[in-house]
This record gives structure tokens, sequence and C-alpha cells, in this order.
């Protein structure tokens, strides 16, 4: 076990994972040294490459904080993230389509109860939510957890701002109503581009590619005995549901703001979800 | 350009990049989204897992410093490391062969006169280091640099030292003489583990994959006109020869220690290199 060059370096690797004692880490670990190895094969890098590409990986981990993960920004822009949320939801039936979670999911949202405001913010253009959440058989589901978070009208996310705005804002949990039913409301978020700044925004950028997502809202729906499901709403017309820079966008996902009895300055996003019944996982 | 699923997305990201102006950055970043779309459809990863990969390469990236690099550890252990360095050294005739630099090179090391001890351990075991540096057609190579690097007699880099021992320690900079030698003194290296307390460890230890490298001595060799050249001197008898964590070892570079004239208490390390001569890259 001496002497690796081109020819057996990979084999080698392999050999050395034999003693792996978990199946599922063997495999992972095995596929893994695979394609490593025949992606770097194929570009053959300098050495002075492999190093620009250690110190990008570096960087992208550096980037990371507790409202920043770069990392998912370059799994979502490098299609992996919705390459994943396909490959785990292969529903059988009528369900809500589902999209990437995205790098600003916050767990420790605040509970609020329906109807209320979740936007401080008094001079975006005002916007009212609202919808079902049913099953497959068409029953509303009463108690379902509903997480929800967007960008507010310049595109940007509470975690985004440092200064002028609450800590945690547009961003809320809600649950149905006995009717399945819900509603809150919040202000129209913009487009906006994901944070460049940092490592994936010059890949981007050296890549020819714009940054931008298309106007949305995001959605988390859970409820016992169901599967959750990770969306989000799209807002219809925006100029970059062609070009969403994380390959989100989904027609079932697109929504037209509508208009509100008796509000002619408030926006409607009104849908209708429908959360698949729990499965086992293969 | 919607509804990706698993069967449209790597073509769907793959036609992203068309406005890539780079050629060599699109063939990278085209290279780099097929196989690693390969990859993950070929293990399914569960949403779970994909979020321990993202947890893993952020904790790699932050483990990195000053003196710490984890990403190379990494590429160094997946056999990486290895596979670029034979990609990048496929020389035509007789020259030294290489290996991986690995995580603890220090460009800022000390110019030190020919016969320095470049160890402060006084009680470590004393080596004298001795050789030549001649080009393909045997000539000497006068006023070559060596840059020389390596763990103490219990495997620990200066760089992983906090307390105790100089800043910079056991590697310095010679300049070969006139007839292309070079000698210096230190003390002799033990094998040792690599850094195994970050996420690398981890993975090893999932793997089942001891952490360590058998005893050797760094070479960073370079002259105008020639091909820099980075090696090692393993020490021969080491039981590590065989199980490499990052796959280094060659046959060519295995040294027996011998012993000094009239100093029976030290350690003689003697190592000729040849550099091949400069070459331009395809």
């Amino acid at each position: 076990m001496r002497n690796f060059n081109e020819d057996n370096i990979t084999q080698a690797v392999l050999s050395r994972l034999s003693g792996c004692k978990d199946d599922r880490t063997r495999a992972i670990s095995e596929a893994l040294v695979r394609h490593l190895h025949a992606f770097v094969k194929e570009i053959e890098p300098s050495e002075a490459e492999w190093a620009r590409a250690i110190d990008f990986l570096t960087r992208t981990g550096q980037m990371c904080s507790d409202t920043r993960q770069e990392f998912i920004l370059l799994s979502d822009t490098l299609g992996v993230s919705m390459l994943v949320d396909a490959i785990n939801h292969r529903f059988a039936g009528r369900s809500t389509e589902t999209t990437v979670l995205g790098p600003f999911y916050v767990e420790e949202a605040q509970d609020l109860p329906l109807g209320a405001d979740i936007s401080h913010d008094a001079d975006g253009p005002p916007l009212l939510v609202r919808g079902t959440v049913r099953d497959q058989r068409g029953e509303p589901i009463a108690g379902a957890l509903i997480e929800t978070w967007h960008a507010d009208d310049e595109g940007l996310y509470d975690v985004q701002c440092s200064t002028g705005r609450a800590a945690l804002d547009m961003r809320a949990r809600f649950r149905t109503d006995d009717n399945g039913r819900f509603w809150f409301r919040s202000i129209v978020p913009a487009a906006y581009p994901i944070p460049n700044d940092g490592p994936v925004g010059k890949m981007l950028d050296a890549q020819g590619r714009h940054p931008y997502r298309p106007a949305h809202v995001h959605f988390k729906l859970s409820a016992p005995g169901f599967e959750t499901i990770v969306t989000h709403v799209f807002l219809d017309g925006d100029r970059y549901l062609d070009s969403d820079v994380v390959f989100g966008v989904k027609d079932a996902l697109i929504e037209r703001l509508g208009s509100v009895d008796d509000e002619p300055d408030t926006a409607l996003l009104a849908y209708d979800f429908v959360l698949p019944d729990q499965h086992r996982q293969g």
C-alpha cells in the first residue's frame, strides 16, 4: 500500500474504507471518493487551482455565522438543494410542491395569533396573506403549524439588517383554526439578490450569473401524521421567475396578488396548501 | 426555465453557466455540477443527511486558522491531494518523487546557514540531515533553496505547540553550497496522528481509519530553471509506512537512518534530490 499514482489512488482510498462499520457511512464515503476523484481527473487542476479551491471552501466556511449560511447558498446556487428536495419529495398523489429551505430560516420565530401583523415596517406596501391547509382528501387540518418568513420591500431579511429593525421581523409561527384556515398581515416582499458579498457571490460573478431570486414568501408546514412541507409562494409577474439563482420556481407555486375588499391599498396573497400523508422513507 | 426535478435540474444548472466568459472557469464549473449532482443522485441523501453535510463543511471551514488548515487535511485524507500531486508531476526522466505539501508548511521560515541546528529541543534524539541537489544530468545545483520542516519526537509541529516551544521551530530555509550540498542538524521526528480533534478526525473515526502518518521530514526544493519539488523523506521501519492516512508514501522516498562518525548518539538522514528541468504545463 504505497506508491500511489493517478491509476491506483482511487482504489487505494476505497480499500481504506473497508473497515468502516456503518453501511451508510461507507456507502456515502465510497461514492464521495469515486465522484470527487472523477471530478479531479476530468479537470486536472494545477496546484494553484487546487490551492484556490481550498481557499474558496475555507472562506465559505468562515463566512458562516448565526445569521449567514454560505454553504447552503453554495448548495442552492449549484442546484444541489433543489435536487435533494426533489429526491426527498417523490410523493404520490396531490400535494403542495416543495422548494428550497434557503439560508434564512430561523427556528425560534415568535408564535402569533391568526390575523397578526408580522412586519414592523410601516412604509412597506400592506399585504394580507390567507389560505388553508388540507390533507390529500381535501379535509382541513386544524392546528397545523405554519412557519412563515420573507424579505422586506427592499429584498432584505430581518437577519440581514444590523440596525433599524426588530431582531426578528417578517417571520412568525401560526396555527390553523378548526377549519384549517390561516391569515396574517405583513408587507409585499421584493425580489432580491442572495447575499453576494462572500465567496458564493464571487463564484456567481465568475460564472456570469446574476444573484437574484424572484419575490416570494416562505412557508414550512407541519402537522402530526403528515409529511412536513417546505416551500415558497412566488409572486406572479416577477422578472426573475425564469432565472431564479437557486432554481426554486415551480408554476404551481406562483400566485397573482389580488385585492382585499374595503382595503384598496392592501394586496392579497391567497394560497391553499395540501400536506401529504406521512410515509416511511426507503 | 422552471419546474426543476431530478431529471432536468442538472441540465438547467449547466445551461445557466453558458454566460461564463472564462473557458476554464466554465469547464471547472460544469464538471463540478455534473459530478456533484451524480454523487447526490447516487446516494440520495435524506434532508437530515444534507443538513449534516452542510454542517460538516461549515465546521471544517471554521476549524481553519493561521496554524490549522482543515480543508487541506480533508483533501489529504480523501486522497485528493496525492491525486493532484500525481497529475502535476508527470515528469519525463529521472527526478525526485513528489508527495503532499501537508497542512503545516509555513512560508516565512528563517534563513539559516548550512550546518545550523533547526531544533531547540535539547532532549530530542540528535539528527544530522545531509544530501545534495542535482539536475537530471547529475550536475550539482548551487544556491538551490531548501525549505524543510518536520515534527518533533512526540509527533508535534511547532505550530501545534501553544507553549514551551519557539514560535517557529524544526523548520528553516537553506541554500545549497557551490557543490549542491546541504546539511543541517535537528532531532529525529516521530510518527504522529494528523490533528484529529476536528471534523476530519471525526470523519476518520466514522470511517474506521487511524489518523497516523509515518515519521518523515518535509522538503520543498526550488531553483531558477527547475520545477519546484515538494516531497518528504520517510524513515525506514516505521509501522505506518503502509497505511499513511494521507496516502503519501513512495518507496523511493524511504531512507534508513545511518550513523555519524565520532557522534554515536547522532542519527544520519542522507538523501540526494534531483530537480527536473522547468517545463510548460499544457
